[in-house]
C-alpha cells in the first residue's frame, strides 16, 4: 500500500519505520528542511518531503501532529488530503479532533496508539515503540465501517492490539486512567516541596526513593501534553478530580474520626481493584 | 559483638543475615516454635530462640517488631531487655515509638532503615535487602551520644547510609514523601473504579498501562502498614493531605478559568522539582 504520514515525530516516525518493514511504500511529510534531512538519514519513510502534495496517491494517511494542529488545521493541510484516502490521527484526545475532522473529510477515523516515551521529534521514533501497544479506534455514527476494517487490519499487522470504542468513552476513560495521574503526580511533587525549610528539604531529598519516584513519575513528563489534555479534555478531567477528591476526603474523614478499620478496608479494596485492572 | 534481634521478619531477618557475614554473634528471638524452625533453617541468626533471656549478653538489640508491639510493648519484653544494652527499633514512625521507649530504657535510639518489599515473615529477609539503604537515626535531648556513635558505626558497616534527624522531622518528611502517596494511590484506584458501567470498566482495564501502574503502585501494597501509618502519624498525614488538596485545587481552578499557561508553568515547575528530589 501507499501510506502517508504527516509528521515524523515520536509516533509518526515509529509508524513509518514499522510500515516499511511490512513492505509498504511510506510517504512522510515534515515541516522543514532540517527535519527532512534528519528523517531521511534515519529512513523514517520511503519518500520524505516538505511538500504535502506527495500524499496524493496514498490510500491511508496518518496525521501524526500535535493536538493543536489537528484541532485548528491549516488550509494547506486540508486541501492536500485526498478525499478518497482513509485518514486517521494519533492524538491522546478524541472528541475535539473528531468534531473538527468529521466536518472536513468523509473517511476520517479518530484513533490513539497508547505508547510513548519522554522523547519527541524526528530523532525519537523507533521500530519497536508500537510493538504490542494498544491502539484505540473510535467510531461515531458518521464513521465509514469499511474504512475502519481496512485501518484495523493495517494496525493489527503492525503488531498492535486494536480496541474499538466511542470518542466520548475514550476521553472519559483516559481522563481517569492517564490524564488525572499527571495532575496528581504534579501536586504530590509540589506538596513534598512545600516546606520552605532547608533542613527539611535536605532530608526529603535524602529519603525520596522508589515509592515517591513511581507515584510522581508522570508529573515529571511532557508539560506541553499536560497543557493540551487540560485544555481539550477539561470536562472529563474536572470530573475525575472531583471524584478523586471525594475518595481522598474519605481517608481524611476516617483519620479524623479514628476509624482505622475503614482505612484498612479501603486499602484492601484498592489493592484488589488494582490487581484486577493491571492483570 | 553479641547482637540481639527481636523478630526475624523482613527487616529483622535481613539484619541477622547481614550481621553474621560481618562475624558478629547474633541472638534472634521469635514468637513461636514454627518460626524458630523456619528461621533456624534459613540461618537468620547464630542462635534462635523463643526465650527473650538469650538477649542477656547483647551489646546492641534491634527491636524488629510491628509498630503496635513497639507502642504497647508487653511486660515480658521490657523486663528482658538489659539496661546496659543499646536498643533501637526499625519502625516507619518515630515519635510515638520514642515516646514509649525513652521512658523505658536509658539507651534507646529510634531508627528506621528505608527498605522493603511486599513480603513479610521469617521467609522474607535477605542478605541484600539493606545494601545501600538509607537508615534514619533520630535523636532527642535524651539520646545518649556515645550509643548513637556505636549504632551508626554498626549500621554503616552493614553498607547502609546513616542519616541523622529528629523524630519530628522524620515523621513529617515521611508523611510527605512516603505516607501521603499511599492514600493518593489508593484514591486514584477507587476513582478509576468509580464508573459502575461494564463497558467503561472493560475499557479502563484494557487501557490501564505503565502510567497508571506506577502512579497507583503504593496503593496496592501492605494495608496493615497503611493502617498503622494513618493511626500513628495522623497529624502529619492530615496536614500533607491538606497541602496536597490545595495544590490539586490550583489545577482545578486553572482549568475552570482556562488559564492554560498556568497549567503549563506548574507542570514545568514540578518536572524541575522532581529531578532535584530524585537526583
Amino acid at each position: 500500500m501507499n501510506i502517508g504520514i504527516v509528521g515524523l515525530g515520536l509516533i509518526g516516525g515509529s509508524i513509518g519505520l514499522r510500515l516499511q518493514t511490512l513492505n509498504h511504500t511510506v510517504y512522510g511529510v515534515v515541516n522543514n528542511k532540517y527535519n527532512q534531512e534528519k528523517a531521511t538519514e534515519r529512513k523514517l519513510a520511503t519518500h520524505i518531503s516538505t511538500d504535502l502534495n506527495i500524499l496524493r496517491e496514498c490510500s491511508v494517511i496518518f496525521l501524526a501532529l500535535p493536538i493543536k494542529y489537528l484541532i485548528k488545521p491549516n488550509k494547506e493541510l486540508i486541501d492536500a488530503i485526498p478525499l478518497k484516502s482513509i485518514i486517521t490521527d494519533i492524538a491522546s484526545i478524541k472528541e475535539p479532533v473528531i468534531n473538527t475532522w468529521e466536518k472536513l473529510h468523509p473517511l476520517f477515523i479518530g484513533s490513539h496508539p497508547m505508547a510513548g516515551t519522554e522523547h519527541k521529534g524526528v530523532n525519537a521514533g523507533s521500530n519497536d515503540l508500537l510493538e504490542n501497544a494498544k491502539w484505540l479506534i473510535t467510531t461515531t455514527p458518521k464513521t465509514d465501517i469499511n474504512s475502519v476494517k481496512i485501518l484495523s487490519e493495517l494496525i493489527t499487522s503492525m503488531k498492535c492490539k486494536v480496541i474499538t470504542t466511542t470518542p466520548e468513552n475514550h476521553d472519559q476513560a483516559t481522563s481517569l486512567i492517564s490524564h488525572l495521574p499527571i495532575f496528581l503526580a504534579s501536586s504530590l511533587i509540589e506538596t513534598a516541596n512545600s516546606e520552605n525549610n532547608l533542613i527539611m528539604d535536605k532530608l526529603l531529598q535524602n529519603i525520596a526513593s522508589s515509592g515517591f519516584a513511581d507515584t510522581s513519575r508522570v508529573g515529571g513528563g511532557n508539560s506541553e501534553l499536560g497543557h493540551d489534555l487540560a485544555k481539550y479534555n477539561s470536562k472529563n478531567i474536572l470530573s475525575a478530580i472531583n471524584i478523586f477528591k471525594t475518595n481522598l476526603e474519605a481517608f481524611e474523614k476516617a483519620i479524623l474520626e479514628k476509624d482505622w478499620e475503614l482505612i484498612f478496608n479501603r486499602l484492601e479494596k484498592s489493592k484488589y481493584i488494582r490487581s484486577k485492572f493491571l492483570n
